[in-house]
């Protein structure tokens, strides 16, 4: 039945019943820390290949017969770029590699708008004022990176097609301050919603304003399929050939949930002429990336198909975890009519929207059992949910009984804040 | 005899000769590159070990229990910092690692200075005009990262104790827009010069005008000797102890020549105040550095005891190249009188100054010959060598054979540089 239809005295005892095994729960002493996507310790041993590699001499030569010990090579081995060309959708020619963190990559290149800016515009530091579109719930990393460099941050509501393109169509193409777009493109962080046909074509049809503006296109999750129904990215690069958009985008992906989170390969696709742009920056800063962890992988992953037959492994690993997630929702709250979820084929998270003006509140109430979740409002800019709804869960870290005990007090916190909530407003 | 010191017919000759062989080396169709200070192939051979490491799967676990393939600990590995600690000569809690190289901590803090700024003034990029101190000679990527930062860059004498600190103490504690020096204090790129004690402290006493003065402090080459007469250098994080100016200096360090150029880990040192700007820049532009490389490392050095001691192996085998270097230079051109060079007790570099005029083309001769050296000008700000007399020589890479080889071609090609000169001022 649902909470809402209830009485007050059905109401109460409900709650009671809730505050009643929340009690219990905080009896257990449960320490977990669910707060982030990060992969388990049984997902990296999947990749301890990595670590074995890089035994006999011969294998530090690269291509050009260097020794990838040394210095240079500064956009990485072009082996490990044609396996990102594969992931990415670009030419390996158009793909630069970082070391462990595409984030950085990303961090770097809004730098690099605020410092010098892109397609010979005025930098966005000396501009008037400068702002982002941030579809909504999103990455909280993303946003941070913008807000550290005092950029506006606008949010757009994520829709089941992807971000809200009319919405975006209207204020790209009208405001010149507009000078970008965070994309989590498939099963983004954290709704598992992957970008619509449509939504791709919409992106690279874009005629913004702003002649530099850059969508930040994430490709966190691009081979992090869960089901033997995983969803399909239309590939935006040749989208936006067909419309010479190209300049408008910024690609971006990494190995971190693929070998290791601290130690994998990142990577950055751009236009030809925006790797003009960054080409100098990559080169000041840096004489090159690390190459032997690019041997590494390389020796282990081989190609895509090696990438592929990895993900299957990681699949088995956390497809349950994800059945968990679902299953204890289902089971404890299908009835209540208090909370949504998302269902995703793929990526880190499982998107969990609550009654309005109870998500601060379910987390509060987890933390105090012992169970850290991201903090409730980290999804949008400033860490401001305005309808304090949104909570992200992230199945992929605890083993799966913890798991399942987790989502127990997760389930027990929404009833308990919800009918907190009713019985407060209603009576 | 000293050739300014010849008549017309004797120069002549010597000028002819060194044609002569200038012609008979070209015909051997030499290709060698000797531009940069790269380390050799039997140099990096010592850091096998680091390869070797991480076999074990209890070795992922770091201190924190956490497992070191997983995202986290945006300061590195303490086992880590605490070997830093010992080169760098600053507490391991004032260290922040980095991947693997520090020129990109460098360029990543000046990149600060331009968008959010130091101790609170207002960013670098928002203010009038901003400039550096560069002592000349010096390295051509520190001047690289300022001159794509737009910041103007100021030339400081190198004098036999370090850069000229009367210049130095003139121009800083009078002029506000002088935001910062670059230093290479212990076997300074190119010239080999270790600052002296007064040096050092004259750098801690340093009272700038601007609050946001920052000496970059590039201690590339800490445990780089090459004699049994190493140098010492004095330690400047205790000196600006005592002057309370530890806010002045950002310290820098890397493993790049102690284990792989390409793959080493680099260090930055600051005082607790800076740390605090530093560290919001640094966990919003990655999630952590590599620390599984870290960790590489630690398991092969162990300790400081165990740098020094690889530092035994570099030593072995560069000191012979050093060697050939300076018996060339003596041998070839010692009675001359038309260039000085440098005797290093340790880093990468002889300095080669030539005669006036002649630097740009005893490189240019060089490179037709086939054995390219590190441009002409490059160890001046905006590769302006005001004198063109200024030759950088990197001995480490070639095997010595080739290097006997390519420094009788330098010494050919100074000498016939030079006597074209004379001959065509004087005759």
């Amino acid at each position: 039945m649902k909470l809402a239809a209830m009485d007050k005295a059905e109401l109460r005892r409900v709650n009671q019943e809730a505050a009643s095994q929340y009690e219990d729960f905080k009896a257990l002493h449960v320490s977990l820390n669910m707060a982030r996507g990060k992969p388990c310790a049984k997902q990296l041993d999947l990749a301890l290949g990595v670590l074995e590699a890089l035994k006999a001499r011969s294998e530090f030569a690269n291509s050009n017969g260097d020794d990838s010990r040394n210095y240079g090579i500064w956009n990485g081995l072009p082996e490990m770029r044609e396996i990102f060309s594969g992931m990415m959708g670009l030419p390996a020619d158009l793909i630069i590699l970082g070391n462990n963190s595409s984030l950085q990559m990303m961090f770097d290149c809004i730098s690099q708008g605020m410092t010098h800016g892109f397609g010979g515009c005025k930098p966005w530091g000396k501009q008037e004022h400068v702002k982002f579109l941030c579809p909504v719930p999103g990455y909280d990393r993303h946003f941070a990176v913008t807000e550290y460099f005092g950029v506006e941050m606008i949010p757009v509501p994520m829709l089941k097609t992807g971000p809200d393109m009319d919405l975006i169509e209207r204020l790209v193409e009208k405001d010149e301050s507009i000078k970008g777009c965070w994309c989590v493109p498939k099963y983004s962080n954290p709704t598992g919603v992957t970008y619509s046909d449509e939504t791709v074509r919409r992106f690279a049809a874009l005629k913004p304003a702003a002649k530099d503006f850059r969508i930040m296109w994430d490709n966190a999750y691009c081979v992090h399929d869960l089901t033997d129904t995983p969803d399909t990215l239309l590939n935006l690069y040749e989208e936006c050939l067909k419309q010479g958009t190209e300049d408008n985008v910024l690609f971006f992906a990494s190995t971190s949930k693929i070998s290791f989170p601290g130690a994998g390969v990142a990577a950055l696709g751009a236009s030809a002429r925006n790797i003009v742009d960054l080409k100098k920056r990559f080169t000041t800063q840096t004489i090159g990336p690390d190459k032997l962890n690019q041997l590494r992988h390389i020796l282990f992953l081989h190609d895509l198909d090696g990438v592929y037959s990895l993900m299957q492994g990681h699949r088995k690993i956390l497809e349950p975890k994800f059945r968990i997630v679902e299953e204890a929702l289902e089971r404890e709250l299908g009835d209540l009519g208090v909370a949504r979820w998302s269902h995703p084929n793929g990526g880190y998270f499982v998107n969990l929207d609550v009654m309005n003006g109870c998500a601060k509140r379910v987390v509060e109430l987890c933390r105090n059992a012992g169970v850290v979740l991201t903090d409730a409002g980290a999804t949008f800019p400033y860490g401001a949910d305005p309808n304090d709804s949104n909570i992200r869960i992230a199945p992929s870290f605890p083993p799966e009984e913890e798991l399942s005990q987790a989502m127990h007090l997760l389930c027990i916190c929404v009833t308990l804040a919800a009918s907190e909530k009713l019985l407060s407003e209603r009576f």
